[in-house]
């Protein structure tokens, strides 16, 4: 990431200055949540990549500043109303909005970051605007069917991994295309170069969650993040558990079947690995997503623009896909 | 209403058309309830000021169709949002969303309709769009902002008079201007003209609300939809109350603020609009309404249009600030 720190920088700093004048409006009960989810940092991964989306191209990237807001304000809006849905008490560490405030107080917020998120389009020429507009709202419809599908599947039997494949790729990977087409929608690329990097970050986006999925379960625990093994625990149905299911004898489902009404969560993290590792599922979860990750680097080579941007973006996918290390 | 029974069953035919596409779309979790809340019927003022703001420039109507389907999503997902903020069972006699289904897909859903309220503009062309998606993403932002004051005035103490008529301006009355003014954009109305016509849906918007809080204390019990005295046994911070306190002398404060706490709800409506009575709020609340049916007139008739469309256009203002006779 060190060679993007300049655009980080730039981003950080737009957002600095949308953040003060937020701390000018009323009422406070709904922008000081606003605030707060701004404030609490990540990776600004999505604002990121439709920065390097216009930079790719040669245009200042600064041009796609409001883009890169856009789908921040998103991205965040999004986990303000995932955090009610999911019951989360904490969010990198810090209370979340419905409980720091109430959930109240957590929806009409979000509601105001989500049509933020279109507000802060409206100063792009209007030719650019159209095209983004049509894609931030798809885009945006799709992200919201896939948190239904992620919430059907807690209770849905019979989730097949293409449905599975399907729901990543609505709720997390789209915006990841997404962002980087705003971006080259920003620079004025042509059609061919933007829908090339939009399944560049869509594929991308697909092999990110499977390896998510592959770290919850086999991470050492001191590099991971979260808690190793919780989907395990949790009886999450990923990528893992779905495609075990699928290739699991009679005796292996049975064995499956009864692992996920296990109450020692200890025994039950094992039994499940045991499984997996009968049914090689850590190696054909990795073959998964190196698919898409072959998808992704397919469609960045075939956009038009300087080999030297093209490789340094190809280093931030790589890195971004192999966190642990 | 009458005469615009055209204009009406050109948006439900388009409505209905909308509907039929989202019969064919899943998850059916996420677009059940929007399907649902849609049907429910409703007056469509709002797509069909939308609609009159584009005929009143002589342009064929269905220009506006998609403008009008946005302020009606608009105002479903805020219908949708508000009930749960508000705990409400029933929604014109029927179960609300969250009551029908669940919270979680009663914010979903409704963050998929404030979406598309933006995504049914997209078709519309470059510059048009522009225009369309500054009004209506100011005019989203400020409706959540009223929604929140109006969310802050049930416990907060020295609520002004002012400070009511600025909630009920974002809450109520801005998107009845952004509607007019909507439909004028499609029309390629100059701007004169749009800001004419959003001044007047705006005054008619909070004359509408001042004479709903006067009908809720003082219609006759078999002509209004709602219980008579409802606002004053819910203690509801209403222009009425927010006056009388304002005009109260000491005994009068007291015993307003006496009659607040009084479990006897017959008792307390009885109470209550004898202090209204001895300080002349119906009158005084009729007058208010009446300056701003004034001004929203004042504006009306700056608009240049046809004297007999701008005449229909009164008499369905003049039909919405009497809906009890």
């Amino acid at each position: 990431m060190e060679n993007y720190k300049p655009l980080l920088e730039l981003f950080n700093a737009h957002l600095n200055s949308y953040l003060k004048e937020l701390d000018k409006k009323q009422p406070r009960e709904l922008y000081d949540p606003e605030n707060y989810i701004l404030s609490l940092g990540g990776k600004r991964i999505r604002p990121l990549l439709a920065l390097i989306g216009c930079d790719l191209f040669d245009k200042n990237p600064s041009h796609s500043l409001n883009a890169a807001l856009s789908v921040e304000l998103f991205h965040n809006f999004s986990l303000i109303h995932d955090d009610i849905l999911d019951k989360a008490p904490l969010r990198r560490g810090m209370p979340t909005v419905h409980s720091k405030w109430n959930t109240d107080i957590a929806i009409l917020s979000g509601d105001v970051m989500l049509v933020k998120a279109f507000d802060v389009l409206k100063n792009y020429e209007a030719t650019k605007l159209s095209s983004l507009l049509n894609l931030f709202a798809s885009t945006s419809i799709e992200v919201c069917e896939g948190q239904q599908m992620d919430m059907n599947f807690e209770t849905q039997q019979n989730v097949s991994v293409n449905d599975y494949l399907q729901m990543i790729t609505y709720k997390t990977a789209v915006l990841l295309g997404c962002s980087l087409k705003m971006g080259a929608i920003c620079a004025e690329a042509d059609t061919e170069n933007q829908n090339h990097l939009y399944e560049f970050g869509k594929h991308l986006g697909i092999a990110f969650q499977l390896m998510d999925d592959v770290l919850d379960a086999y991470a050492d625990d001191g590099k991971f993040g979260k808690q190793v093994g919780g989907d395990i625990i949790a009886n999450k149905k990923t990528f893992l558990l779905l495609k075990a299911f699928e290739l699991a004898d009679a005796a292996q489902k049975n064995n499956l079947t009864a692992l996920l009404n296990e109450k020692d969560s200890t025994l039950k993290v094992k039994g499940v690995l045991n499984v997996y590792d009968q049914l090689n599922i850590k190696n054909i979860s990795e073959k998964e997503a190196d698919i898409h990750t072959q998808e992704a680097l397919k469609h960045l080579k075939a956009v038009t623009a300087s080999e030297s941007k093209k490789k340094e973006l190809e280093r931030l996918a790589m890195q971004l896909l192999n966190r642990q290390s």
